[in-house]
């Protein structure tokens, strides 16, 4: 069965939004055994619509579109498929009601969000107003969801998924596993990809780099395959493989800290609240994280980190010596068993000959033990060097744990 | 002139990388007047790379694709694009003279990187390893560019806005104008629009709701009509309205504060130091910004907020209480002009019959003057009740400032 995915609406053509719809489709199929094979973003327009519904049609079975089924005037979707399947209309009591129930005293247009193709089946939008529609004819599958990110993965889940396995039970499974490096770059790890996919005709590889971070996934009808060059590739790359269903580093950090039962407080000057930030957006942060200092200013590493001022004129904010201050006065101010700490130039401005936009000195440990500090340069933009000091920083601190 | 912007590779059919590409292509080229009529994905296979391109070019005049320029063994946009045009190849020596400058010592393949089609012309990459290339033909232009974000931008706005400009200028330029409100809904603005739609009916309306924002977008061929309409929304839905170039509440926290003189601290436990994290990833935060104390203990609640242990047991951490004195103690802990302090429950867990998942409490307010305090819930998923905190925040401040 093919698959496409066509997001509708100006605003991701003309980038007001960003299309993550489409990522969290591709990947929770995946999980289900199918593949994407296209994605497509099409116009707020009624021709633009219809015509790119035909042709998507036309190339796959089954077309999942995002956005465009709200109340208000840019909202199209619904009409373009009824005119694409000659399909009247009806008003749903039901849905009615229910939105009724949940939005009794919000000014939404009931008479248009309660109108559902008689074509359609409806899935019930249980967060927002717009229902999502299924057309089926022909051995042509098409289904409209709302474009709003947690109103469209809460239904995909509850509705779309089991929808598919019931109606289009995958024929081949697809089985992706992907394993994240932290450190490590492109260049580093194709050669020895290469020779595996010659070793492993099956699968398929490819390389998605980060900053700080590098994604390989693996690909194959044969999962037996797929697992067998995981574990080549983290075999071979051991030092920087680290676990983590998301593939990301702090869930990491999150995992390991969580079950060590060891708890981390942060010092943060360059990322200014981004570890922090990132950290605390997996849920259960509050079992092992403490909490973190952003000291900006430099009255602020006095007074909450107890930098001395002597060092901050000697030495400069962003030095070795008052990463390691930082350090130790994280473990003053709280009693975790291990910190990090970490200062640094973002840019755009704050340049000086001696040190280049990028440049970071940091310092992590555990309390009462030998710290690990390094300097190092972050490249590119201000938020690409916040980006991989935060990641290069996680990916230490793990080293560091493991270290015997 | 139709554009067509394509993203190639497997990683985004899967949803391993979200495709900010294409919104950086759709927003850089709305600023120099064009718009981008179609996004499509391709897989990584040579077929499905020729056959979306050809569809594209099909439609199209002018398609720009992103991703499978790199040196790894998934990258193969080049070799499709010329069989497209039936192109040889040739080694360039001054791409390969820079990549040996930049990159001498690292293992990259030099020899892939610097291999140039014939019929193409180069765009050189200053900060990766793949150059871009231009394909003109037949009144069709084909320009592929590298898929990470920090070179595709670097070289998007150095060499392809210019050379688009040069040779194919905007023959209607299109002009766009966006305005955001806070802590507004669809259904308060859309009938609005609907009047205005009306009363401008070159005007196009677009309306993208986030979470504790709302972006409206007018576009025209006519600018002075979009200068109208959007000065009678702004004028309608003035409380709500906000002056930032990026739409970001946090930028127009920074305007204000930087114009004013005046700095800000923060005492953050639900928001885990997204605020700070938000704050700071605008260049020059240090002018206004001191810090923010992410206390997600109750021990460092109490250590550098000097929260009294009372307060905490008798009303818990999620509290009125607590949030006021949260707010007093980033007050003495730092000198501050402004101070936000706040407090709840992100969940998934966490939640008490009382306190429901999504309970904020937070206060905010000037020095020595009377605080702003309230209660609010979050709804959605852990992600969207800290951003959703977060914007109504920076909201609340930008009132409590301008307030007489």
């Amino acid at each position: 069965m093919e698959i496409e995915v066509v997001a509708i609406g100006d605003e991701v053509l003309t980038g007001a939004v960003v299309n993550t719809n489409a990522a969290f489709i591709g990947e929770r199929l995946l999980e289900a055994g199918y593949k994407v094979a296209r994605h497509a973003t099409l116009s707020d327009h009624p021709d633009a619509i219809k015509q790119g519904l035909k042709e998507a049609m036309g190339r796959s079975s089954l077309v999942i579109t995002t956005g465009g089924l709200g109340p208000t005037c840019d909202d199209i979707t619904r009409n373009a498929a009824c005119a694409l399947f000659s399909s009247e209309t009806y008003f749903d009591e039901t849905i009615a009601e229910d939105l009724k129930k949940r939005f009794g005293s919000l000014p939404i247009s009931l008479e248009d969000q309660a109108t559902v193709p008689v074509k359609a089946k409806a899935f019930m939008n249980t967060v927002g107003t717009a229902p999502g529609l299924v057309f089926e004819e022909n051995g042509s599958t098409l289904i409209l969801l709302p474009g709003v990110p947690y109103e469209m993965h809460e239904m995909f889940i509850k509705n779309v998924v089991p929808y598919l396995l019931e109606k289009h039970p995958p024929r081949e499974k697809i089985f992706q596993k992907r394993v994240s490096f932290s450190v490590l770059t492109e260049g580093q790890v194709d050669p020895f990809l290469r020779v595996l996919e010659k070793e492993h005709p099956d699968v398929q590889c490819g390389i998605y780099p980060g900053y700080g971070i590098l994604n390989v996934a693996f690909t194959s009808k044969r999962e037996s395959e797929v697992v067998r060059a995981v574990a080549k590739v983290c075999d071979k790359f051991q030092e920087h493989y680290f676990v983590s269903p998301s593939g990301k580093l702090e869930e990491a950090v999150a995992l390991f800290l969580t079950e060590k039962k060891k708890t981390l407080a942060l010092a943060e000057s360059i990322t200014g609240g981004a570890m922090a930030a990132q950290l605390t957006a997996i849920p259960g942060a509050s079992e092992y994280f403490l909490g973190s200092c952003v000291v900006y200013s430099n009255a602020l590493k006095i007074a909450i980190l107890h930098v001395s001022e002597k060092t901050l004129q000697e030495h400069g904010a962003v030095s070795r010596e008052v990463a390691l201050e930082m350090l130790q006065g994280i473990f003053k101010t709280t009693d975790a068993d291990y910190g990090i700490a970490v200062t640094g130039i973002a840019g755009p401005t704050g340049a000086t000959p001696n040190k280049p936009i990028g440049t970071v000195w940091a310092a992590l440990g555990e309390r009462r033990k030998e710290p690990f500090v390094e300097q190092f340069t972050g490249r590119g933009t201000r938020e690409t060097i916040i980006l991989y000091t935060c990641r290069r920083l996680f990916a230490n601190l793990l080293t560091y744990c493991k270290k015997p």
